[in-house]
């Protein structure tokens, strides 16, 4: 059976979704970064990185959210979570969920992760004064070019939509009005009406 | 026919090469970074993030490496570029790309690209001091976790290889030695030797 290993709040949860959406048999392990149980030995077995998500399968452990969203698609093919026949539908999919991953979730991260990249306290103030602006442009970007709707690839609901829905969760506390997006917001309120999400996250809460 | 935007000392010289190992039929278009080109009217009307790379394809437009790199290697089968037939094999690779994509490539960026997440000159140069230690730390966990030999993921080459060498190609220049990475010069070396890296460098110094 797989096992995911999240924490609440984080992306993990795009994930999450993905595998109830599958109708996917998994367990879920909790790590708690009050603890700083992401760099404890026995998690760092389990991803060096130090950060969730992880999906431990019969085959070894994977790591990186749009990797394992993909394979959840793959793996789970008759769930329809991809066009996985169209090799160009396919990378419209992964290009969606690569700038999520590498832009707009880095753009947020500046908020509390500052450390990640500088040293000072000057710097961290700095970049978390930028974030509305940055994650603001992301959304704008997203509302204007990237999603379709009424799912991010149109009418196919696809691993994208459940990672969008994820990250969109932050903007509040990122100070970004969710509503000077309608698409998005339209989307963030479909997305939480669905059975997977809302297992998704009774469990994550439990 | 395929065309690839690309600029100079970018990531877009992991698909470049990659589209050469598969054999594939290409044009390249050079943005000039030094002008500002990529935030062109024309250019955005092809990528409105106004960044390299993008592929133009007959069906649309693609971004985002880790996205373009698995189309090549699906629009290629033949090249055997990934293990399309293995969900969890194909994503090993994706998660490796994914964390150059996310991670080290990120790293690498607030040594120049500082503004794109602060304000003030003063993080910037606090950004810029911490890049050897960032990029050394992603790469000391390549070395040591990820990085199997003779390729990333072991026999088989794949797409790891190019964008892991597009990157490692920066390390000279964020102060990193490589020679601390015994593995990845190695790597480095060796795809240096490829025709196809040889090919893709020859085009883009043209």
């Amino acid at each position: 059976m797989l096992k995911l290993y999240f924490a609440p709040g984080t992306c993990a949860l795009a994930s999450h979704i993905a595998l109830a959406e599958a109708g996917a048999d998994y367990a879920l392990e909790k790590i708690d970064f009050k603890a700083n149980q992401q760099n404890s030995a026995a998690y760092l077995a389990i991803n060096p990185k130090g950060r969730v998500p992880a999906l431990v399968t019969e085959r070894g452990i994977l790591t990186e959210t749009p990797a394992m969203l993909a394979y959840v698609a793959q793996s789970f093919s008759r769930a329809g979570l991809a066009p996985l026949e169209d090799a160009f539908a396919f990378a419209e999919v992964q290009s969606f969920n690569s700038y999520l991953c590498s832009t707009v979730h880095i753009a947020h991260a500046h908020k509390m992760r500052g450390h990640r990249w500088a040293t000072e306290e000057s710097s961290f103030a700095d970049m978390k004064r930028k974030v509305p602006e940055t994650m603001g442009a992301c959304f704008a970007l997203i509302e204007q070019k990237m999603l379709r709707g009424p799912w991010v690839m149109g009418e196919q609901y696809t691993i994208c939509d459940p990672y969008l829905f994820t990250i969109a969760q932050w903007l509040e506390g990122d100070s970004v009005d969710i509503n000077a997006f309608p698409k998005v917001a339209d989307h963030f309120q479909r997305m939480s009406e669905r059975a997977a999400v809302k297992k998704a996250l009774a469990e994550q809460a439990a």
